[in-house]
């Protein structure tokens, strides 16, 4: 596997653009996007748990039941969440408005919005504009490029990769966006991602890959515990690689599906940390780590209790080696542990420094440790003695940035 | 029912006083405190629900066990929690130290301590200190202001109160004091709270009006989602008022349990909205109060899921009226509403603004809202339409100094 640029358009036979339709009223930046393939495609999809679901998470759903998309259309500065029945026909009307520039059937498009919850949609700006976004449509980066600043909202930085990988006797593309700073927490309430691929894939072992990639990437990360009305991580596979068509037998195993999914994990696991790096007003990307567990559960629970937590994160921006913090927030995880077998390091690449074993307090350098917090990426490692599984959950510091940007969101 | 002055030396019999003794090593802030009582009391408690449990905590609980007490010790500037045998023998030293000195038994104590997690106990400084802690003893009101003092860590208001009532033939006192500001949330996992009265009062019927008391004011608590490894409420009853015991037939009912019971509801409802008030940085008490619901259970579930939410917070914090972020916490509350069916309005004595019908959107004074929400106090008022029931909530806004004042506590 091996990195390489393009982003969505990386991958044989799509392209994508964004332009500038006015739904963000106060900025002059993109907010309407499109991404479509030249084929059918398959397609797999995850949306968000909340109970509150905006319209294109609705529409979305609908027309992804099949397994079967050709294009995804995107607006951001307007969720087009809490919008009744007015919402739910203009997702629609966006859908359609795609199909017929692009010449498909609406049912072949998935709509996305991200913005403010709860403001009529101003659906007449996309209409007036769908001509241009057709036109802005190109298949190198810069199309990737421009798509992916129309998806952004309070994100300072783009979050975009892609790989090659060689399965089925062909070489293989994946290219990924994702849009998400603040309103992210675990259990499939992340952001808007959107992945491509040349790979030739049938819709069941898409979805099979995706679930095991978004499993132990976006569902193990938290910026501020809320979770979005509007989320989703989106992939579409067009088959242009002309590989051996992978889970073509229905099944969801094999090399093939292995190296696939394997390649889709990097792709998730990069674009999460980039997410978390780059939450609301962070200074810090938070790796919590959690060993020695039970099972995987267990480690999650614990890792994510403690990278959720606001005094935790609190420490973090304040490179306080407030280790008591950590084991306070495992203590409310819910789940079973032994605190007096618990062992707690600080490390970053200035170093490690242990400062918890067997859930003492035990002497340790508080200089380094505020070295080691001081860093830009920092990892908080948790070992307990009661068993042999691990997990990893992203996260970030809590700061003053993150309240100003909160204050006042919508003006 | 009236409020009266004196705080926990309100109630007959009761002394309390408050010293500096050293813990708190960078400040002259008082923070060893005692409050005992002239006879054997009647004791009810309610600990921490966090797995990682303070020496203070097991301690407590042990002594309280056969449902009598005399006096708690309390320290601050240090948890005394991760500290491993060392640390319990030096909770159950303070109880000897207290008992010591007020010629009653070490299991008549209870001990409680509040600050840094994981730091060594330096119980040496109790010792030194316990003359002098017996010595501040007073039966009036600067007994109880010393004490308090002692307790507080971040707190920036004094949290008391005592109120009078006729009950079984006789006046009776209730008085109160709490701690707590950061890292509170529901579930009995608040902050440091003891209450004194002196009604006397049959152990069960005590710990029956407590647990009532507690469900509907501390545990709709919510500062931060962090729930502490030390936290407990205390109320000790020393039957100095001379009524007729109250459940001294066995039976938590009748007319003067339920008349001492809505008073000591009253003590912790005013007590909760006291820390809301003080949450660390905050600038604002927020109560979500959510109407119209099937079940207590749902309409609290759904208010603490409003009330918890960083972004609600912080758009309290910045006056913003982004109700949408309010639907959006409803909807990962884990619980059965009808979003198509929730009402919103936000309201505090400069009005009250309906900003959200049936879901959606309606069009509203933003200039009117933002004056509503610019007062200290403010509500958010969540109608459904699924039966009769309803809960309120308590918090506070998210806040710059929330993340200052955490982003390096210990130091």
């Amino acid at each position: 596997m091996k990195e390489i640029s393009g982003g969505v358009c990386a991958p044989k036979g799509f392209s994508a653009g964004g332009i500038r339709c006015g739904i963000k009223p106060t900025s002059q930046k993109k907010d309407l996007s499109l991404i479509c393939s030249q084929d059918v495609c398959s397609a797999a999809a995850m949306f968000t748990t909340n109970k509150v679901k905006a319209a294109s998470v609705q529409v979305s759903r609908e027309n992804i039941a099949g397994g079967k998309l050709r294009a995804v259309i995107t607006n951001s500065g307007n969720a087009n969440a809490c919008t009744g029945d007015a919402g739910l026909a203009a997702a629609k009307r966006m859908a359609q408005l795609a199909a017929d520039v692009l010449s498909i059937q609406p049912g072949e498009v998935a709509v996305a919005s991200t913005g403010v919850i709860g403001a009529p949609f101003p659906i007449e700006k996309i209409e007036e504009n769908i001509g241009a976004l057709k036109a802005a449509l190109r298949t190198d980066g810069q199309g990737h490029s421009d798509a992916l600043e129309a998806i952004m909202t309070t994100d300072t930085r783009k979050k975009e990769i892609a790989v090659e990988i060689e399965a089925g006797g062909k070489t293989v593309r994946i290219g990924a966006m994702v849009k998400g700073s603040g309103m992210i927490h675990p259990n499939m309430a992340t952001m808007l991602g959107f992945i491509t691929t040349d790979a030739a894939i049938s819709p069941s072992a898409l979805d099979s890959s995706l679930r095991k990639a978004v499993r132990v990437s976006f569902n193990r990360l938290t910026i501020d515990g809320d979770t979005s009305t509007n989320d989703m991580i989106l992939v579409m596979a067009n088959g242009n690689a002309g590989n051996t068509e992978i889970g073509g037998s229905g099944a969801d195993s094999g090399a093939d599906f292995e190296t696939f999914t394997a390649a889709l994990t990097h792709v998730c696991t990069s674009l999460t940390r980039m997410m978390a790096r780059d939450g609301e007003g962070a200074t810090k990307l938070v790796t919590v780590t959690v060993t020695g567990a039970c099972c995987e559960e267990t480690a999650e629970a614990l890792a994510k209790s403690a990278a959720s937590s606001s005094l935790v994160k609190a420490a973090c921006f304040g490179a306080d080696a407030n280790w008591g913090r950590v084991l306070c927030a495992m203590g409310y995880a819910g789940v079973d542990f032994s605190p007096e077998k618990t062992n707690v390091s600080f490390k970053s690449r200035a170093g490690e420094v242990e400062v918890c074993r067997n859930g003492e307090y035990i002497p340790f350098d508080e200089q380094k440790a505020k070295q080691i917090l001081e860093e830009e990426e920092i990892e908080i490692c948790i070992s307990l003695d009661g068993g042999n599984c691990a997990a990893s959950v992203w996260g970030c510091d809590l700061t003053y940035d993150y309240v100003k940007i909160n204050g006042d969101y919508r003006s």
